[in-house]
């Protein structure tokens, strides 16, 4: 299996899945006038459309990072990544349901934003699966990188271990607040990513 | 014509009916307080979902394995592709057929579940042709590849033959049954990946 | 502008209108015991899915050709390019157009006909505009293609602008006859590349 | 990050979005004999189309420009372009809205035609950033670029600031003259680089 191929299947359902997050949006139909308010109202559908937005961009440059340290793929790396891509290709289906359900009170909005961090634990989990089998020793590796130093950035891909769970709690306390929590470990991401640099590169030789 | 962009193309038509397949799954239109029960009652489109996505993953990666013996396109080969394509891009339009009425009983449930099995077969017979027309001789492969020894991996490729036929007759007894068994063909194909390593590789120099 | 991203940005935007297709057949709601019949009605939308399969498929076999000629890549190419993109896009609603109206008698049928005429027009003038540009001089080829030669093949790529007009003036007669003989000309012109092989090979070096 | 991967990834999401605009035009349900009328009457949307398909391709082919002169992809590039991409996957959407109700009179139409120049703009602002980190210093580019140089062209990429701007204010006064205003500026910029040859390419060696 050549990895170029791999690259570019997951990459294209990140991108399919990344763009079909605007057809969960809806052109609202009103009355004479109303068209102003209307979209107003729809503030949820464009806060998970960012955050949603955010959460697959973020996957996708995690994906590619951990991919770069890849020489060989076989087969359980094959099947962990298409069980990756199961939860991230599903993710319209929990960006439109939270939206929808957001305002609605106890307990749908709840159970709308459980559904929401599941899915984002769905995706964690099967991140942290793939790149433990990506370390587990060198053989996939390629030949210049250290598969200790690589096993010391683990930590790093294991955020959403632990916030997404912590969403979970929250989703049965507040539905805005858990799609604000997501909103907030992606924008942590983007800085940690834009400051931090160095840690994971020099990994490279 | 291309290799390359023969397989671009169609890793580009699976990525594509792989994500839209999420879109067959509506958010429900619930009463205050009605979500996780209609939720839970939406089973259907969930499992339909996963077996789907695991037969176009399943697809993809035998695609990618008897393209990668193959050195010349010539146009057999590339309308022949074209014909797997049709079935693979038309399989969101079943797999949302069942997951509809999978539990409306006789005789709808099992129409639905015969029109899957039917996708199946269609899937399973244009592969084949693929394939055959593949190892017809050596004119298309490889130099390094022996073209008897890859006429002997002709049985592993066609499993889908025998057993989505067999899911058609069980489908007029069963849908869920139906589905169920499409959902353990590709579980047993991806633990047959795991662990026969081999086999197929063994033609490779 | 690189050659490469121009083929892989037209393969995308093709692969995606054919998936696309399937998005048109809906999944219908039927009373208990209705499916079968409700299915068998359809039949409309799973002729023209395949029709159009089919266009689509014939224009990426037909557009790989042309552009492996190309060498370079100037601003009118790539403006044409984007113009037979425009129609190979837009095929999902002529497409479910004629499937929705294909059975609705004088004059609604005809004008859905006649308007998925227009697309396939527009396809073929589109896509002449692009030949003839690549061929206007030897500018933009291969050193070792022979302009001359290459602009012996500009009847082989005009079929498009004999049949469609033609379909479109029977689209006024019968509906269902204008989507027989878009089907006709797919499958016409999948025979004359498995036999006629040679012809524009021959331009090879 | 390898350059490769994020253009492809980017062709991706502009391949998707330009390719779902069509799903934006329906199907028109008409009593027997009114397609014809019904179709007709549709014009916003086959306008709509037009223009944000000729604003996507248009994006397409300058993002493919700026990116030929980047050696070296880091992180804010990378998130700079993500940015870029949360705009342009959203262009269906103002798409839809605005054909929906260009024709709904004051204030509906108006506020569809200055969320479709808000996400204009959106673009604009975007690409500028993009540029902007671009030719920053020359750490980024290819060796034979000269920063100074690249940096003349920031003009030239400065279009869409000063006239979507115009767009939004006119969007007060008339909605159809604003979707033609946006469709101006996308031929004015074919027409530009169609004649304008030379200016930005001179930069190469």
């Amino acid at each position: 299996m050549d990895k170029n191929r791999l690259e570019a299947f997951s990459d294209g359902v990140m991108a399919i899945a990344i763009t079909l997050l605007i057809l969960e949006i809806r052109v609202p139909e009103v009355e004479e006038g109303g068209l102003a308010t209307a979209l107003a109202g729809q503030w949820p559908s464009y806060a998970a459309y960012l955050v949603s937005f955010a959460v697959i961009g973020i996957i996708w440059v995690n994906h590619h990072r951990i991919l770069a340290y890849v020489a060989q793929v076989d087969r359980p790396l094959l099947f962990l990544n298409l069980l990756l891509l199961v939860f991230v290709a599903a993710i319209p289906f929990p960006t439109a349901l939270l939206a929808r359900y957001i305002r609605a009170g106890w307990p749908d909005a709840n159970v709308a934003a459980a559904v929401y961090s599941g899915g984002a634990i769905g995706v964690a989990v099967s991140f942290q699966l793939l790149w433990r089998w990506i370390v587990r020793d060198a053989r996939l590796l390629h030949a210049h990188f250290d598969v200790n130093v690589l096993r010391g950035f683990t930590r790093r891909f294991s955020l959403g271990l632990i916030v997404y769970p912590i969403a979970m709690a929250l989703s049965f306390w507040s539905a805005p607040l858990t799609l604000a929590l997501h909103g907030l470990v992606a924008v942590f991401y983007v800085f940690d990513q834009l400051t931090q640099r160095g840690a994971i590169d020099e990994a490279a030789p």
